[in-house]
């Protein structure tokens, strides 16, 4: 995990990371140090720019952190875990830190016990160095956007008359999961009528009718990875205007498609999408970005599909194109394939059927 | 939410919670709020000592934030968030901040952008606020907790010869869904044979054959707030060595259950429940704390039964009672239970049967 590195200015002696409890854990941990199970809470890693790395773990996950190549250390108690790396650090002037994925509190408690050192912040070469995919990722992403797609083929099986949305994301999850996720990769949509014209609703106590979209937006984990999908269906026959809207965000989605390439500006794929749906009937109704870097986090930082991003796309990039329309109180469509940027275009992770499916 | 002040002895003016993306999300947030739903990125609240509110949170959350009192104000776009509260800090002198909730980075730049306020760590005043629940709260773990029981008790229907770890975990995470959970407390335990020996590993591709040790540990994650129970089974007849660990381990727990009441100082609960597992066959064996607060999040914060704890248990306080014995190659049993602390003793939260139940 050199690569880190090649994206700093100013090379520390060493990097740090470390993970507070739940929530707050640096997902660049695994990143580091290639674990892909495991939760590490307290745990800290040190990456030194010839690829050397320290592990300090509870001994509670000893066993797990021993699938690495690290030097690893134990504590059985979480208040001595920092002493474990003093002697590591006492050659180091300046220290490496990832500023947004540690814990204000944390950093205090490092700066007290190491007063004499220089802790700077490099949260940016994380993002740019997770931005490009080496291949076991680039696997790991494959894989769990198989599993999604998989799954997002079933969904017509799944779905019936006054069937609740938790019972579909219930049945999704259990899918996800029997085809090898190790856990859904964020809360799963599952939402019908009204509420697909709400983009952060997860599922409720809504029960399924005749003439409802129905959105389903889910991704697989596996092995850390995610992936990200989103299919619309329809319960029934389409209207007019439900038929206008998929076809208004597949078109878009297509533009979106046919502009991503390497070399290109990340928000030039996101105004092409945005100028076909401001021209359609559905003008002002796209109310979020085309798309965003996946990976470690399904939100994986850096590059997105946004107007302000002024990231150019490079090879081996892995981005979601996202397009939707929302009428509020009415229904939303959108539709989500993963994509790898190419020199000469893109190549579809996800790969289930765009047609507007009856169910 | 005017008691997480009576904590501190440093009045601030207001207190300020802010989330990053996910993972970095406070769950103050949501302790503040009451919002029981919705992802809040980028959102920030703003507390007074009165008790008044104000929210700043991304127009695509503004519906589902709606749900609360508070003075709402929607942003489009993120960089703009921190200037929608520059009037609420005109007169604020002193800014309380969750050190333990927010990322490092984040507070740089909320350091940068006020330079000439004081922000003062209030994690600790949350924290205690946290540890004596609600009504609300109560009512919600009480609901989380029934979920997990109705599971738990129908771990026996899901086994047979050869079923996969992952597929009783798909099995776990579907069934707490259908019973009304959001979703799953944390990633599941169920484990086979060996690996229930290994605290902290969730499940994989091994298969279940006779005389293995099933251990199932889950909750149920409802309106944000957790349950967390565990089970021991035997797949088959148990050899004298699994009885005799199911044994201890069961004895162990009645006597943290007995220990456990207002007025205890939380450490006597370990102590009691280490003291009678080091004078039996599996000494050496328990190698983690008696248990944990529970509520918002699994590992609630502050009090615990640990052997440093040094806090008093209290009424309305929700802790797990979960000793285990664990051999490693062999087999490990924990059993765990939620309970309430009340003047007298415990109320259990989770009474799903405590038989070494045949599988």
């Amino acid at each position: 995990m050199k690569r880190v590195f090649s994206h700093l200015t100013v090379q520390p002696d060493l990097i740090l990371l470390q993970n507070a409890s739940e929530p707050f854990i640096d997902d660049n941990f695994f990143y580091v140090t290639g674990l892909d199970q495991g939760l590490f809470e307290g745990s800290t890693a040190l990456l030194y720019p010839d690829g050397g790395l320290d592990l300090i773990v509870s001994e509670l996950e000893a066993e797990t952190a021993k699938h690495t190549d690290a030097h690893l250390h134990t504590y059985k108690k979480k208040e001595t875990s920092n002493g474990l790396f003093q002697p590591q650090l006492a050659s180091a002037t300046t220290i490496g830190i990832n500023f947004a994925g540690i814990a204000h509190q944390q950093f205090m408690k490092l700066l007290e016990q190491f007063p004499s050192k220089q802790f700077i912040d490099v949260s940016d070469a994380f993002t740019k160095s997770r931005a490009i995919k080496d291949a076991t990722e680039l696997a790991h992403i494959k894989r769990a956007c198989h599993i999604a797609d998989q799954v997002m083929e079933k969904i017509p099986e799944l779905t019936r008359e006054s069937l609740y949305e938790y019972e579909l994301a219930a049945e999704i999850g259990y899918l996800l999961q029997k085809h090898g996720a190790d856990k859904p990769a964020f809360d799963i949509i599952s939402s019908f009528g009204a509420h697909t014209a709400e983009p952060h609703y997860t599922h409720g106590k809504t029960r399924l009718h005749r003439g409802d979209l129905v959105l389903c937006d889910f991704g697989a984990c596996f092995k850390k990875y995610n992936s990200d999908i989103t299919r619309a269906f329809i319960f029934g026959s389409p209207s007019k205007q439900q038929q206008d809207m998929y076809d208004t965000v597949l078109e878009a989605q297509e533009i979106g498609i046919e502009t991503a390439r390497a070399g290109i500006n990340a928000c030039d794929v996101h105004r092409a999408v945005s100028k076909y749906i401001e021209k359609s009937p559905f003008a002002g109704r796209f109310i979020h970005s085309t798309g965003h870097s996946l990976g470690l986090a399904v939100h994986d930082g850096g590059i997105g599909f946004t107007d302000e991003c002024t990231d150019i796309l490079q090879e081996h990039m892995v981005l979601t194109i996202e397009p939707g329309v929302y009428l509020p109180g009415i229904g939303g469509v959108r539709i989500e394939d993963d994509v790898l940027i190419k020199k000469q275009g893109v190549e579809f992770l996800t790969t289930a059927s765009k047609a507007f499916r009856r169910i």
